[in-house]
C-alpha cells in the first residue's frame, strides 16, 4: 500500500500553467475595474488551472462525507454519546440533518460513507468501507496500524476516483463522527509541532473541565506515542482517525483526478493538511469555504496560506459548508465564461453616434 | 412630501417580536449543537422577525439598481469616464456586467432604474424615473435641492412598495454610477462627523493624486455646505447622489413593506445607514452581503453593529453581492423549515431496540 500510495503523490501535478495565464487575461479584458470580484475572480481562475480549460462550468457537485467513531471517546472528551456518530450518519441518509438539508437545498449529492463506525450501519443508503468498529484509544495506544491509515487513505483516493467516473464537477469533504475534533487537533498539534493549548477548541461545546481533559489527552497522547511530524502517515495512524485518513484520501485522489475540491471546517482542513504535507501540488486544488471558530482552523488555514470564502459563523461539521461554496464556485465559473469583455460592454460609438443623432445625448 | 416621508418613517415597525422568540426556539430544537450554524441560524430567525412567520420561503428575488450620474465628476475623482454610467446601465439590462450576470446565474430578477442618469437612456428594459440629469457638482454647491431628494427617497420607497405587490420575497440595493464612492464617502463623513481620511477609499481604481483631491473634494464639500449630520436628508441632499436617495428609499420601503433588503458594498451600506438614521427600526431589515474593501464600508457596518455573511473581496459595486446573498437567506429559511428536531433526528430506542434484537448493534 506503501508504493500505492506513493505512485498516487507523484502522479499528481501542478495546477496548468497555460490555462491559469489564459484565464487570468480573460478575467482582466472583462468589464470590471481589475481584481474589483475579488475571489470570483481567483477562483474561476484556480478552476481553469485545475480543469486545463479556461471556461468551465460547475455541474454535478458532491459532497462526500466519511463517518466514523473514535476510541478517544472513552476519556470522556466530548459531550455527545457516541452513539450520535451512528445516528447521524444515518440521518444524513435521511436528510433531516444540517448537511443534508443544504446539499439538497442546493442540489448537491450527498455520498455518506462508514469508514469506521462502531457500530453495525445497517443502512443502505451508507456506503459501506469500514476499516473497524472504531479506532483504540489513542490516550493509551496507537489509534489504528499504519496499514489501516493506508488502506483508509486509499479508500478515500477510490471515493474521488468514482466522483470522477460519475460525471462530478466539484466535490466537498466533510465528516461525521464523535471526538474527531479532538483527533484534528492531535493531528494538527503534530503537524506542527505546536501544544495541543495553541490548537485546540470546544468542538461541539463542551465544559471547562472536559476542554482541560481534551488538551491534556492531546499532549499525552503526543507525548507518548510520538508521531513523526515528518511523515503523516505516522500521525494519522496514531493520533487520527478513519474519517481524517479517508478524507486526506479524497484530497489526494481530487488531485490526481483534477477536481477542485471544497475544504470545510477544522477536520476537513486537517485532513486537507496531511494530503498537502504528503503532495506540496495538492494545494492548488482546494478551496476553502466558511471561516470555522473552531481554534485549530485558523492555525492550519494560515499554515496552508489559504483564506475563506465566507463568514458564517458556521461549526456544525458534516461538510455543512459545502453545498454554498459550490455555488460561489458555480457562480465564479459563470461569471468567467458569460460576462462581457470591455470590448462587448462598450456601448460603442456607432451606439452612442445614434444617441446623439437624436439629439439627447447629454453626456 | 416632508409629511409624506415622515408618515413612512411612523408606519415602520420593528421585527415581530413573538415570531422571533418562536423561530429561536425552533433552533436551538433543531438536532445540531445550539448555534453551530452560525449566521445562518441569526438569519432565519431575523427573517421570522421581518415576515412574522417562522418558517419562511425565499421564492422571487430582485436586485433593483439605481442608476444615476454624480456633478462632482468635473472635479476629477474617477477613473472613468462619466459615460460608463450610461453604458453600465444598459449593459446591466443586456446580462453583461457582473451583477447581472450573477443574478441571471442565480435566478434573481435585476430591476434598472435611472433616477439620474446624465443622459436620455433610451432603453425600454430601464424603468425612467430620472429626477434630473445628473446632481450639481457638491465641491461648488449642493448637489441637489431638499425637494429633490425628497423626490428620489419616496421613489425608491415605490420601488419597495412594487417588489411587495410583485411578491418579491428578498430585495437587494445595488447601484450604478460614475463617482458615487465619492458621494457614498462624503455622506458617511458627513453623518459620523470624520474627516474625509477616515472613510474614503479608492472605489474603481484611482491614482495618488486623484485620490488626494478627492478627499479634499470631500472635506471642502462639507466644510461650505455644512450639512446637518442630524438630518440624513440634508445630508444627502447636499453631499449626496440621487442613487443614494432612492436606495435609502427603498430600504424604508423594504422595512415597510416588511421585507429582508439586502445592503450590498459602500454606496448600499451608506443609504441603509441613512434610512437607519431616519427610522431606527430599519436595521432590523438589512442583510449585509459581502465585507467590501473600500474604507467608508468597515465604518458604516461598525455604526450600524451588523457583520457581513462573505469575505469575497469584492468591490464591484451594481449590488453584485445580493444574488449570492439571497442564497444565503434562502438556505437559512430551509434550514429553519426542513432540519430535523432533536425529536425527529434520535434514532430513537424503538429503531435503536430493532438493531440491537438482531444483535449488530454495538455502540
Amino acid at each position: 500500500m506503501e508504493d500505492k500510495l506513493r505512485n498516487i503523490i507523484a502522479s499528481i501535478g501542478p495546477l496548468d500553467a497555460d490555462a491559469v495565464e489564459k484565464s487570468a487575461r480573460r478575467q482582466d479584458s472583462l468589464a470590471k475595474p481589475p481584481g474589483s470580484l475579488g475571489k470570483l475572480e481567483s477562483l474561476s481562475i484556480q478552476i481553469a488551472g485545475i480543469t486545463g480549460r479556461v471556461c468551465n462550468k460547475i455541474e454535478k457537485r458532491r459532497v462526500i462525507v466519511l463517518a466514523a467513531d473514535n476510541g478517544v471517546y472513552e476519556e470522556g472528551v466530548s459531550s455527545s454519546p457516541q452513539s450520535v456518530t451512528l445516528a447521524q450518519t444515518i440521518n444524513l441518509t435521511r436528510g433531516l440533518t444540517g448537511c443534508a438539508v443544504l446539499a439538497r437545498h442546493f442540489g448537491s449529492e450527498l455520498q455518506v460513507v462508514d469508514v469506521g463506525v462502531n457500530a453495525e450501519v445497517r443502512c443502505e443508503a451508507v456506503l459501506d468501507r469500514k476499516i473497524a468498529f472504531g479506532t483504540k484509544n489513542l490516550y493509551k495506544e496507537s489509534a489504528m496500524t499504519r496499514e489501516q491509515a493506508l488502506k483508509a487513505i486509499l479508500t478515500g483516493v477510490e471515493l474521488a476516483r468514482q466522483a470522477k467516473a460519475d460525471g462530478v464537477s466539484i466535490v466537498g469533504v466533510g465528516e461525521m463522527g464523535i471526538c474527531n475534533t479532538t483527533t484534528s487537533s492531535a493531528v494538527l498539534a503534530s503537524l506542527l509541532r505546536l501544544p495541543a493549548l495553541a490548537v485546540t477548541g470546544r468542538g461541539g461545546g463542551i465544559t471547562d473541565s472536559m476542554f482541560e481533559k481534551k488538551k491534556t489527552v492531546i499532549d499525552g497522547a503526543i507525548a507518548s506515542l510520538r508521531p513523526d511530524p515528518e511523515d503523516p502517515v505516522d500521525v494519522l495512524s496514531k493520533v487520527g482517525g478513519f474519517d481524517l485518513c479517508a478524507m486526506c484520501g479524497v484530497f489526494l485522489g481530487c488531485a490526481e483526478q483534477r477536481i477542485p475540491a471544497v475544504v470545510d471546517g477544522l477536520i476537513s482542513i486537517t485532513a486537507a493538511l496531511c494530503a498537502v504535507r504528503l503532495c506540496g501540488n495538492v494545494k492548488g486544488y482546494l478551496i476553502l469555504s466558511h471561516e470555522s471558530f473552531e481554534k485549530g482552523y485558523a492555525v492550519a488555514a494560515g499554515e496552508l496560506g489559504l483564506s475563506s470564502l465566507f463568514l458564517l459563523d458556521m461549526r456544525l461539521g458534516e461538510g455543512s459548508g459545502c453545498p454554498l461554496a459550490f455555488e460561489v464556485a458555480a457562480a465564479a465559473c459563470t461569471v468567467m465564461r458569460d460576462m462581457a469583455t470591455f470590448a462587448e460592454a462598450e456601448i460603442n460609438d456607432d451606439y452612442l453616434e445614434e444617441i446623439r443623432g437624436k439629439d439627447c445625448f447629454t453626456a
